[in-house]
């Protein structure tokens, strides 16, 4: 069975970014992060750099300091508050771009939200610390905060967001079609798999 | 960087037994499960059915059904459990087997026991409780039991068993260098996948 949509969950400094582009530039199909991002800002009225920001992070830390529909808000709407109305709207975001066609989707949970879809390949990238730490240098340059508190602050808040919404743990293997170390198999390799693994994908049931 | 030893962990009915027999015949190198048990039974003078029955399942259950150098002795062994003693033996015999060269170990924690040598393929291998379920019945056939009961059984007391000796958790991606779900990808591409890595592994650091 073809598996049309890729979903890119990962490790902040692993290149899952990086791995889940290059399979959408070979494969020739739409890339969604950035660009999902402001899909979502489109339909929802959210300022598009609140919606990058706390899009994947921890839900309930920042809700008075964004506008919808180009007006201040409070908190909480009608019952919901701002990081779950924003999780509403990228959930429906990502079931319609899996209806128009092939894609590659990085993270904001897109492989619980297209779990019951099987023509979805879920993909999760991980690499260790020490391979992350050098990789964000390199990409993002030092900061006052040493590279491993970065990760771990930023592992924290993904894992706190995709358990608060999909009560399932982040980066279980469980969750996913396959998962790969990118500091032991290297970059190049997790995106042949994948391709592979999108292209010639068997049917068990078959 | 060639991977020479590659570890298999698995949950029960996943096929993984299967794909860790396939690779090691393909490779044409050992491959460990019920032998490494005789192995360790030799080396140790435990009853060869109590550790193929114990040893990957959580420790204090059957401490005084054994023999041991072939008396009978309490479950305790100068502040050791019967399950602790037989965890450093096999801890012991997996290091040894490492050493004498290339090979595929099944379960028995060998992904942690191994987890500073650099040759080693770390990968573990999960499928869907509804394939498990087939799985099993079409392998092992009925019983009372039903099988979605056993398989959440076997997974529990595999996990309580990681836990206790790892501190780590059971399936969670980042313990391995490799995660497949056979019940998508299916046994014949994920015993190719694992080849390949083996085979042609790069090392990222190069």
């Amino acid at each position: 069975m073809k598996k049309n949509i890729i979903t890119v969950s990962r490790e902040f400094g692993s290149g899952g970014r990086t791995i889940g582009k290059t399979v959408a530039q070979r494969l020739g199909i739409p890339y969604y992060d950035k660009e999902l991002v402001k899909q979502v800002a489109l339909e929802s009225g959210f300022d598009p750099k609140y919606i990058e920001e706390q899009g994947e992070f921890a839900p309930g830390k920042t809700h008075f300091a964004f506008s919808f529909l180009g007006r201040g808000v409070p908190g909480v709407m009608g019952g919901m508050t701002a990081a779950d109305f924003l999780w509403t709207i990228q959930h429906n975001v990502i079931l319609d771009l899996a209806e128009k066609g092939p894609c590659v989707i990085v993270g904001r949970c897109a492989d619980y939200i297209l779990r019951d879809r099987t023509d979805c390949l879920h993909t999760f990238i991980h690499a260790s610390m020490d391979f992350r730490a050098h990789r964000i240098v390199r990409l993002y340059g030092e900061s006052e905060v040493a590279p491993e508190k970065r990760l771990q602050d930023k592992d924290a808040r993904r894992r706190i967001n995709y358990k608060h919404y999909t009560d399932r743990e982040w980066g279980m293997s469980q969750n996913y079609h396959v998962c790969l170390d990118s500091s032991v198999l290297g970059i190049d390799k997790c995106v042949d798999i994948i391709l592979d693994l999108a292209e010639n994908c068997p049917d068990p049931t078959e």
